[in-house]
Order: C-alpha cells, then sequence, then structure tokens
C-alpha cells in the first residue's frame, strides 16, 4: 500500500529507525540508509527500500530526512548533488550549524528544513510526538502533509537557526525541571518519603507552574512584571529558608542558592517588590 | 445555610481571606479575627462572625485554621489555652518550626496538622486546589470533609513536618521551572523569538518531562539508572554546547553551567554511562 509522497531517511539510530518506521507505516515509499546496514533488516523484510550509499538514497526520494548523531555525521552522509531535493534535519546541533549547512544545501542545489524531535523514538509517529521546524515557510508548507506522518508539527519561522535555539532553550527548561525533581527527591529522603510517594505532589506543582506560564509570558513580552501572586523578596525570604534548611539536612544546595543569587541580584536591581518574572533581566545579562 | 462545622480562621491575607471565603460558601459556620479588622468587612456582611481577639475567635470553633506571614506571626496569634481544639496551621514554615508548634499545641491540649496550600488564593474552594497536611492521621481523617471545602486535601503522613518538607521540595521544583522557563526565553529574544511564541514549544516539553517523572521516580527509588532515553555522557556533550552558545549568545550561562557541573560530577562518579536519574546521589550530597 504505497500511496504517498517518496522519501528518504539517512541514519537508522534510535531515532532515525524510528522515523523510517513511521512513515513506513504512513504507507509513504521508504528508502534508508544506514553507516551499519544491518540496523535496516527488519525494515527491509517489511516493504523498506536499502540503498547502497548515502548518494543513491538521497537520489531515490524527493524528501530527504537525516537524523544522525551530529553534524559531523551529517557532513560524512549528505553526499552528491541535491538538485530539487529537500533536506530535513532532524540532527541536534547549534543555531548557526543549521546556518550554516542551510546555505551549503542550497548551493548544492537543495532546499533545507531544520528541525528537532520533541519526543521519545517510541512516540514518534503518533500526535503526542511534536517535530519543530524551522526554515523557509513555502518549503515547510509543501511537505508538512508527509512530514506529519511523523507526529505533531510546528513552524518556527524561516530562520533554519530556529529549530536550534528552541531546542536549546528546551533542553535548559527539562534539565531544570529534572534537577528540581531529584532536588526534591534528596530533600524527602530523609524524612523517609520516597521519589514514587513524591511524585503527586510534584506533578501537583509542575501543573501549577505549567498554569502561570501564558501570563508569566506576557509579563515577560511587556517588561511589567506584577506581584499578583508574591514579590521575589517573598520568595527570596522562602529561598533562604530552603537554602539554610537543605543545609540542616545535610543535602546539597547549590541548585537553590544559585535560584537564590538570581533572585537577590533582581531584588538589587530594584525588583524587590516585582514579580517573579523581573528575573529574565538576569538572564538575559551575560 | 449553616449546616457544617464551625470552623474559625485566624488570618485574613491574601491566602486567609480565601480560606475563609471558601468555608462560607460551603456552608460552615465560620469565625474570623484579623489583626486589622477592616479586611474582614467583606465577609461579615455575608454572615462571618468576627471576634475580637484571637483567644475568642479560637473559643468559637473546634477546628481553628491558622494562615498569617510566618511562623512568628503565628505564635502572636495562638492564645490562650487550645483544650479540645483541633489547630491546622497553613502557614508556611520549616519542617522543625512545624514539629515544635505541633508539640507546643499538644502541651497546651489541642491536636496539631500542619499544611500547605498549592494553589492560588483564586483557586481555594476548588478541586484545583491541592492542600497538603500531615500530622497524625486519625486528627486528619476525623476534619478530612470540614478541610475538603478548602480544596482536593493530601495526607501526606504523621510527621507533623513533612507539609514543610514537602513545601521545600516543590518551591525548589517551581523555582528550578520557572528560571529554566526564563533562561529559555532569555535565549529566544535575540533571535526575535517572544515568550509567548515560545510558549507552545514550552509546554510541550514540560508535558514530555512530567510524563518521564514515574519511571525515573521508580529508578531514583531504586537507585538503578539505566539509559534507555539517553546517557548521562549524551546530555554533557548537548550541555556543554548549550554553554558555549549561551555565551555566544551573550546571555546568562549560570544556570546551564550548574547544570553541566552537577552532571559531570556523575559521570566522575562512574555515571557517563547511566540514566539522567544518577544525579539523585549528587543532590543527596553536601
Ligand atoms: N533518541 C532520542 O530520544 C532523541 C530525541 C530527540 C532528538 N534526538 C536526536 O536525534 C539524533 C540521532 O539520535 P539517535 O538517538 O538516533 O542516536 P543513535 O541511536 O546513537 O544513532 C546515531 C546514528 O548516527 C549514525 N552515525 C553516527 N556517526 C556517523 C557517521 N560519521 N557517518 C554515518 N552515520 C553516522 C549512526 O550510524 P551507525 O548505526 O552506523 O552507528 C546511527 O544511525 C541526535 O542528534 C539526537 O540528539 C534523539
Ligand atoms: N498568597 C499565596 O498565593 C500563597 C500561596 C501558598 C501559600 N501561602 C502562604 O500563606 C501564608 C499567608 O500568605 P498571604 O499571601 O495570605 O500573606 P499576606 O496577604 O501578606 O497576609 C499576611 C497575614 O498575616 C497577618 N499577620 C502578619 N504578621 C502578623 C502578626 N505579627 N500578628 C498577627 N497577624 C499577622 C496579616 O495581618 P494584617 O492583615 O493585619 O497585616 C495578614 O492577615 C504565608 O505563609 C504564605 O507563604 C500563600
Amino acid at each position: 500500500m504505497h500511496n504517498g509522497t517518496p522519501v528518504t531517511v539517512l541514519g537508522l539510530g534510535l531515532m532515525g529507525g524510528a522515523l523510517a518506521e513511521a512513515f513506513l507505516r504512513a504507507g509513504h515509499p521508504t528508502t534508508v540508509w544506514n553507516r551499519t546496514p544491518a540496523k535496516a533488516d527488519g525494515l527491509v523484510v517489511r516493504g523498506v527500500m536499502l540503498a547502497p550509499s548515502p548518494g543513491a538514497a538521497i537520489a531515490a526520494s524527493p524528501l530527504v530526512v537525516v537524523c544522525v548523531s551530529d553534524y559531523d555525521a551529517v557532513a560524512d552522509v549528505l553526499h552528491g548533488p541535491l538538485d530539487g531535493r529537500v533536506v530535513v534535519n532532524l540532527t541536534s546541533g547549534t543555531p548557526s550549524g543549521a546556518r550554516e549547512l542551510a546555505a551549503e544545501v542550497v548551493r548544492r542545489g537543495g532546499g533545507y528544513l531544520d528541525g528537532g524531535v520533541m519526543a521519545v523514538p517510541e512516540a514518534v509517529g503518533t500526535a503526542d510526538a511534536v517535530l519543530a521546524y524551522s526554515g523557509p515557510r513555502p518549503l515547510y508548507d509543501a511537505h508538512a502533509s508527509t512530514l506529519g506522518s511523523l507526529g505533531t508539527g510546528l513552524h518556527l519561522g524561516d530562520d533554519p537557526g530556529l529549530a536550534a535555539t528552541h531546542e536549546m532553550a528546551t533542553l535548559v527548561l527539562m534539565w531544570s525541571m529534572l534537577d528540581g525533581f531529584l532536588n526534591g527527591v534528596a530533600i524527602l529522603g530523609p524524612a523517609g518519603v520516597s521519589a514514587t510517594a513524591y511524585l503527586p505532589v510534584a506533578q501537583t506543582a509542575i501543573d501549577i507552574v505549567a498554569g502561570w506560564l501564558p501570563g508569566y509570558a506576557r509579563q515577560a513580552d511587556d517588561g511589567v512584571h506584577p506581584a499578583d501572586d508574591g514579590t521575589v523578596d517573598t520568595h527570596l525570604t522562602a529561598m533562604t529558608q530552603v537554602v539554610r534548611e537543605s543545609e540542616l539536612l545535610g543535602v546539597n544546595s547549590e541548585l537553590p542558592r544559585l535560584i537564590r543569587a538570581l533572585a537577590e541580584r533582581a531584588a538589587t536591581a530594584g525588583h524587590g517588590g516585582s514579580g517573579y518574572t523581573a528575573l529574565v533581566e538576569q538572564f538575559r545579562k551575560r
């Protein structure tokens, strides 16, 4: 049942394999290439074409999705002419790396979209997987339906570096959340509370903060920081208490200390009576 | 329509006022006291009794909810004998402060529950407001229905310090999330992306991390850290990239640097090939 646009996937690691799988399931004639060809075995028995070289794989389809370890690997696989090809690079990298690669692909006759997969490989091919793309809007629109086989697509803007910039931002958010969660697990451990017992309380806290973000985003954009739900000074008092109690408990206090230092600087800058979003100015500074 | 257990609320600040309001709406005969009596005006016209002193307010009801600025203020309002009274203290404080206050209330003939309100005042009185309590389970069970007027109740354990310990943990999680979000806003600013435009991507990232936490909590409890979705070493590579790119962008890199330092220590401790939850050991250390 092959009825969609032909697609090529270069790279069959954890993520590339899931991408090829999703195209196959959606009925796209799918060609793959991987440095270690054996990783294609399970796909080939189900109708995927394994190309003998990256160039042959690129020649096979108008849409070429690349998902390898890093940009050095992308350079290794993106061989030969790219005339009439649209390269969708889902390999993680930097904004400047994406812009340079975009320029090179265009020089070689192709079109370029950068992207990031916001999902684990298992979720790829379902609406739960979000894929964020950047690059020329008309290119995205032309292929949005095919790319829709991978998950929910978001177009972030015409600058090909935007997907990588968003990825940096979300990585900091994700690591911050994970570290904040694990720090809490460490705080509760000596009181005999397991991480699993803490979980519903942590999830309530996450829901609450997620509910604040739309209002906070507007405040950060407007540069106006009303203190409807607590001033920086009130937060500072609680932060100092958490630093002191962490030390009494004998758990690591570095994260609460950095949290406090940033709030202290906001207060020193005249934002003691402002709301929490006033801290955005501290993050904007080197 | 007064048909429930009589309740007293000491303190009518932003939160105390919302608590009294919720009891009133649920049909509980409600008595209040506040240092600044005028804050009771809107409640009194609707049937709330304003007591002339904290002692008179305490005498009026078997259940006495206290919500003032801090524990010094609690000491100022918790006057007179407490025989047969159950004090529910929803003032934020430390675990040791809660334990000391619990002992004092018991000495004075009362019962003590500590608690934390995980909600903004506007949400109090709805199921969306979560209130986490700690203290003797039978006391909680006896008053769970009355306290249910305030929101969804969670009993965390018999140790009265547990609510404050959970509050410390969730505060670190909340500040970490907010700082992680604001740091991302700062990263995206130079690329012309507003916080509001970033919001849907940030919320996708939050949903993804929230979905990982049940598995991560089990791993932290078991002390087994499989790397199904990425090793500490892989994260470290991306962390170094984010630190470097932050510097190129001229935005603050302190949070990514701390994130990287913690992961580096986990790798040095032999967890380079483990999953992210291996970092919990770093947070457990002073
Ligand atoms: N896994 C996830 O959960 C996830 C989530 C979001 C984003 N990503 C991103 O997706 C990309 C791929 O991740 P992954 O998890 O699929 O990694 P992976 O499982 O380690 O696979 C890496 C892939 O890159 C290939 N490769 C590496 N160096 C190469 C070279 N010099 N020449 C040719 N091929 C080379 C590998 O080929 P061999 O098979 O021959 O080794 C393999 O196909 C990364 O940028 C990652 O950040 C992954
Ligand atoms: N607001 C929130 O979103 C929120 C959320 C969760 C938890 N909390 C916690 O709830 C507690 C109260 O917060 P809030 O927002 O209601 O604060 P608030 O609006 O500042 O009100 C403080 C209350 O404490 C009273 N008070 C302060 N010092 C006193 C003293 N020495 N003697 C007698 N009364 C005194 C004040 O009386 P006057 O009216 O006479 O000044 C007022 O009723 C805090 O522990 C806070 O951490 C608040």
